[in-house]
């Protein structure tokens, strides 16, 4: 039998997004330019920020202003879960708990901050299609942001987004090596692969994608918002 | 300059593990057998399950028996957070928030589950120290579980054990791409590297083992046990 093996791929991509910017065209550009071919059933992780860039989804707040901040979260439509000092941890519209409401001061010009796509699943699919057209090939696509996490020090990427691919695996129907059906098994695979790509990304080396090749990705219509628990399965909301 | 790339890759061990087996001996063994050459700053990530098999740490518990697994969450030290019919959400001994205290009955002969090592941190402590002896490579070495998320579905794979490296990669202290200071971008790397190499291992493929190459990790003395956020400045116990 051979050895499985993952790639994860970083793409390099010069200048900055602005509201307007084709994603696909650039990062289809910035691959042609790295010399790498997208193939069949490759992952394209996109961090949020150049999407939410390119979709406008821009504010103005000056550093440290938490009643700014605190205004923007409740314009965004999220909900203020817990709340202590200059820490908020919220629901977004969209269903993710994470702080602030996904605004984000980093890697934009200072006193603005970039907010999530307002449809972070209709921006993977559309970022798929473009790229499927222009690459010739069946890729996938996961949209990435930094969440931190209950109980567990440090953020890990997760995916916001995801397009042509289902978010998770299921080992439920599969068979263990003892014959036992696994009943609880379940992966997040979406979140495993924005969590893989963080790693080639960094966090300010002009690196807002990554391809990974050789996962074990199900096809088919997928979307993060499948990733989110109901509020009423939930015990930590 | 260069595209930066990741690899992981699987490796294929065949026969059970019982007490007693040495789990860095027969890694090595494996990889010899695969050609893999481990080499210096490589990250083996080991699924936990046939640690604790070679330590031991299996019980007996009949298919379904909550009162015989509640009793064994409740020997193992752990503290019940929520129960729900058969769900009990549990804090272990060494910190970590996961259902039934880690016990898990798949990849087990039935009618027996295995539990997580008593101090998983040692056990990586012990693994990498001896494949650093075996392979002449300075390896890190991360001991991985399955476990469930707060407000997420789906599981992913996270870091329970880590040796030879810091579990989290520090942004703080660097700057983005337009001068700003990261305030709060601190990466559980080793939660991602886990959660990488579960997408090679499946769940039922003989694939205990992967070898993470060319990721950013910081190496030095560092814990899973560093990953377990203190109990007063978790908002959601």
């Amino acid at each position: 039998m051979s050895t499985p093996s993952i790639s994860v791929t970083g793409i390099r991509m010069a200048g900055e997004f602005v509201e307007g910017d084709k994603v696909a065209d650039r990062i289809f550009a910035a691959c042609e330019q790295a010399g790498f071919r997208l193939a069949d059933d490759d992952v394209v992780v996109v961090t949020h920020k150049i999407v939410s860039k390119a979709e406008g989804r821009v504010a103005e707040m000056a550093p440290g202003d938490w009643e700014a901040r605190d205004a923007l979260i409740a314009r965004e439509g999220a909900t203020f879960l817990r709340r202590k000092g200059s820490i908020a941890i919220t629901r977004t519209r969209h269903g993710f708990v994470c702080a602030s409401a996904g605004i984000d001061a980093s890697n934009v010009a200072p006193g603005t901050v970039t907010l999530l796509p307002l449809n972070s699943d209709r921006s993977a699919r559309s970022i798929r299609s473009r790229l499927k057209r222009l690459a010739g090939a069946d890729v996938a696509v996961v949209i990435s942001d930094t969440f931190g996490r209950a109980w567990r020090n440090g953020q890990t990427n997760v995916a916001i987004g995801v397009a042509g691919m289902l978010p998770t695996v299921n080992y439920r129907d599969t068979t263990d090596s003892f014959g036992t059906v696994l009943k609880v098994t379940n992966i997040a695979i979406a979140d495993e692969l924005a969590g893989a790509a963080e790693m080639v990304m960094g966090k300010a080396e002009g690196i807002p994608v990554a391809v990974i090749r050789g996962a074990p990705v199900k096809r088919g219509r997928g979307s993060a918002a499948e990733l989110i628990r109901p509020a009423h399965e939930d015990f930590f909301l």
